[in-house]
């Protein structure tokens, strides 16, 4: 069945690709819905088929997935009901700033930002249509579009132990929010402000004016070198994240992958599928969220064809996900992270994970738990100025770290595609031009011919060098730059967060001449306005040593490589060189 | 004034170098034909403008010179009336066949062919639409089309002693001629067969049959190694064209640019401007051209920007034809050769020039100078075979090359448009990230963006590296198979003689029967014909020996510069991985 579709920005076809030109506005047929890497096959009016970018594309939307047979279909609308956060029609145009997440704050830093969360693309078919992995442009590193055929375990709903756990909507819309984050518009978190009715319209006063003292060990924070920074353990906790297995349930008609995840602390494997990382994730997001960046899981992956390759690419990015997880002083000490790295017995696991689904310092709350007990109190001012700087610097960043993402994805592109194909077609016609030669008929032709076909295969190698090359270094320096989209695309919540606070402390006097508040509220709200501010600080002071790290390790990698490749070129061409002869 | 021109075929635009996308069949308005480089600016009728390949169009025929305010304008039906050989109206589509010189044997090996000479795109319109260089696409090697914005002196058709000379016509014809071969499709020559009105309707005859004796000195041939080769002086002639310099005349109102040629034998430089390496090019092309290739002269150049690249590619392309003349047997021994390179006065120089335009000993009548006299009479069989056997080569050969330049050409585009551009974004990527970063307020920083900032330069070193790379190799692997190309564009008409001759022996019984010649000139014929396949093979020795030396050559100059330039790009990425620090 045939399915059209609108198309939504020109596109040039890059010839000799199999693409297809097309014009904004323009209706064509979908004849293969199933290339995978962001492409879709369709026919224009003139009956030309070519390969088209799917983000280009508005599919009719009556029958949006009926051509590809395996993928699993689920009613949005049924999400939509049970998430809490607002959902919004977001449009799927690259350049749309309909829903990006910086946008509520861009020279707006001082307006009345309270409870309106950036937009969220959440349970809408946003997440659907912008599933590639680095940018917008939608066609790129193929790696990051190619699921199996059917991985659609990950669409079933069921939780072994779903009955005995009572979260069952929540892992719901934890699922549907994991569908859709990931996506081209940097990720936003959804934080679970309005997780308990009675404080559904309350936002960050929920802490600021909370009489509830936390329970358990406090978070620490002191002053180092840099400024305030979290307590950091002796031992930096890690895991691997290995041997990805195929299971089975129901009688065999399920299957689903499990990948080892091994601490270095205990050493003792454990084995999680997708969707446990992503309850993990649930939980975190819900915890930490706040305060914390919790950078999203990849992307879930429905339709695709090369399996392997696509759970190689899942498990790269979750061991990366929690390789940074682990790098958390907060998060990795957890005990939700603690519990899911360990794993004793079933029945150990259920009591911890019912216990992590019932914690009630979650959302603004988490600030309770942070101590800055022995730090002066800020000055709302002070307070201020770092939030915009450091509101200023992420969103910088994000954008820096797009750029380099839409670069690379083109620079990818290139290397893949038409530049090896150029050295393939020199190499041929130096093989050619030889062939010829030797059918001259005339003496002493045989040095020069054997020369011209060395070197012909020579370029041929290069050829191949070209298009592998993508793989061994741009892939990395993409994979952590699209690490770090994800990292800074939470921060816009988390300074919402923030913002918002500052604000309610701004209105206090307000508050209380209209005997909202008393004034010791007021000067409560003021010190936990301060705890928040160090607790943004200390991960600020995180992120840039953990940046500066990444960077350096990513730039190395990617240099070092490049200079092996290019060198391996000037060998190989010098040696083709050395067999032609002077006369 | 703005003209129109009609869209020829599909142009896809590569995105961000300014280029439009058309259609096939579209009308687009003409806003800039003074780009250069083989490209036209245009708008089309939604008023994007942007640039398209001059080749893709079909200017309105009404006004094609319009907009060019210094361009030359000049009638073309005036070269027509003075051009013996049929014009025909050649399509400017790259991929037509209609002028193509190897059509006419093209499996048709033993069909009567005898004057009829492959079709020759002269006095039309077609040099003016393919004046690119090295292939039909029409854009790439940049040098090949800028010409000076006012070179009209070339277009100036009188000689200094235009009215000693008696020669006007010929000339003429020759500038015609000169200004529409090596475009496209592959440089046929014009041989004047038809130069005598007597012999209107001869062909070969005129030398199979004729009762006149050769005078002066005969040209022999030896049996070498390789089969049958000329006489070889024991001192390779050469000469060094160079110093170009500027000279008017009519009061300064016109300019010309006059070339220093220098021979390595005498070493005294004589001067001349391009219009007199013309009208050599005529000469030897009368004398030699049925049984020696003489290769075209570089393409006249009316319209272009840069004056100097120009005037430096021309004279690098005269040097080539010059050393090509100069290292061939028969041609360089020649008198017009010779008087080409001796200047002793204007008397003598005039004398000589008068002389050579009166030589009666051109065309088919080369071969009553050839000696092969101590030689077998070959079997006619034999010289068919070997006959077939150079054309099916040179066909070949012709192939592989115009192959190797399309490719050459495609992949000169691309190291000097996408492919910096990208390096070069990758390296402002790097250098704006660093930026970001200077900006985090973080302390220890500055080791990463130093280094960061020096990686972004890197690339942007690269960029122009890569950019410029071209000039420094592909260029010359280029322009030697450009000269290939014109080389081989002479054979077909070589050959054609060859097997016009081949006919009439076949017939010569019939003639004897029919008493239209006697069985000893059947004889005479029969043995003519053998030195002419004498004269081919020599030739094709030559030929090949040449080729072989010339392909040993550049190719090794084209790795050489190929090794140093990845060599170098590695030694910089090297360096810029060494300012990155280990923590």
């Amino acid at each position: 069945m045939e399915s059209k579709a609108q198309v939504l920005y020109d596109f040039s076809a890059e010839p000799g690709n199999n693409e297809l030109s097309v014009r904004e506005g323009e209706t064509i047929a979908i004849t293969n819905q199933n290339i995978g890497g962001g492409w879709i096959e369709a026919r224009n009016s003139r009956g030309e088929v070519g390969l088209v970018p799917e983000d280009y594309l508005e599919v009719n939307p009556a029958q949006p997935f009926t051509s590809g047979g395996n993928a699993a279909t689920f009613d949005l609308s049924f999400f939509d009901s049970h998430v809490p956060t607002p959902a919004i029609a977001a449009s799927t145009a690259p350049t749309s700033n309909g829903n990006d997440p910086w946008a509520a704050f861009d020279n707006n830093a001082s307006g009345g930002v309270s409870n309106n969360w950036p937009a969220q693309p959440e349970g809408t078919e946003t997440g659907k249509t912008s599933s590639n992995a680095w940018n917008s442009g939608g066609h790129g590193h193929p790696q990051a579009y190619q699921g199996p055929g059917a991985e659609d375990d990950e669409w079933d709903e069921e939780w072994d132990d779903v009955k005995s756990s009572g979260g069952y909507a929540e892992s719901e819309a934890g699922d549907a929010g994991a569908m859709n984050r990931g996506g081209a518009h940097g990720s936003s978190m959804k934080i679970a402000l309005n997780k308990f009715p009675g404080f559904s319209k309350s936002g960050p006063e929920l802490y600021l004016l909370s009489k509830q003292a936390a329970k358990g060990t406090k978070l620490p924070i002191y002053i180092g070198e840099v400024g305030p920074v979290w307590a950091y353990p002796d031992y930096q906790l890690d895991c691997v994240v290995a041997d990805p297995k195929k299971g089975t349930k129901m009688y065999g008609l399920k299957s689903y992958i499990e990948y080892q995840v091994t601490p270095t602390t205990t050493n003792k494997p454990v084995n999680h599928r997708y969707k446990h990382f992503d309850w993990l994730y649930e939980r975190l997001l819900d915890k930490f969220g706040s305060a914390i960046p919790i950078p999203c899981l990849p992307d879930k992956q429905v339709t695709g064809r090369f399996e392997e390759e696509f759970i190689k690419m899942r498990m790269e990015r979750l061991q990366a996900w929690m390789s940074r997880m682990c790098r958390h002083p907060v998060v990795s000490c957890s005990d939700v992270f603690q519990l899911f790295l360990s794993y004793k017995d079933e029945k150990d696991w259920k009591t911890g994970k019912r216990k992590a689904e019932k914690d009630e310092t979650v959302g603004v709350m988490v600030f309770s738990t942070i101590e800055s007990e022995g730090l002066p109190d800020l000055d709302m001012t002070e307070v201020e100025q770092k939030c915009e700087q450091f509101n200023r610097f992420t969103k910088m960043m994000d954008d820096g770290v797009k750029d380099l993402l839409n670069i690379g994805n083109e620079h990818w592109k290139r290397c893949t595609g038409p530049l090896p194909k150029e050295y393939q077609r020199i190499g041929k016609a130096f093989q050619n031009l030889s062939s010829v030669f030797i059918s001259s008929g005339y003496e002493g032709e045989a040095a020069l011919t054997d020369a011209l076909t060395a070197a012909g295969k020579t370029y041929e190698e290069i050829a191949q060098m070209v298009a592998e090359q993508p793989r061994k270094d741009l892939h990395f320096l993409m994979e952590t730059n699209n690490e770090y989209k994800g990292l800074l695309g939470c921060f816009p919540d988390t300074i919402g967060v923030h913002k918002a606070a500052i604000e309610k402390v701004k209105e206090g006097d307000k508050l209380v001449a209209a005997g909202k508040i008393s004034s010791s509220d007021k000067t409560t709200m003021s010190k936990r306005a301060s705890t928040m501010s160090y607790a943004l600080q200390a991960e600020m002071n995180h992120f840039h040593s953990n940046r500066i790290y990444d960077y350096n390790r990513v730039m190395q990698q990617y240099l070092e490589e490049q200079v092996k490749f290019y060198e391996m070129i000037a060998e190989k061409l010098r040696h083709a060189h050395s067999r032609f002869t002077t006369m």
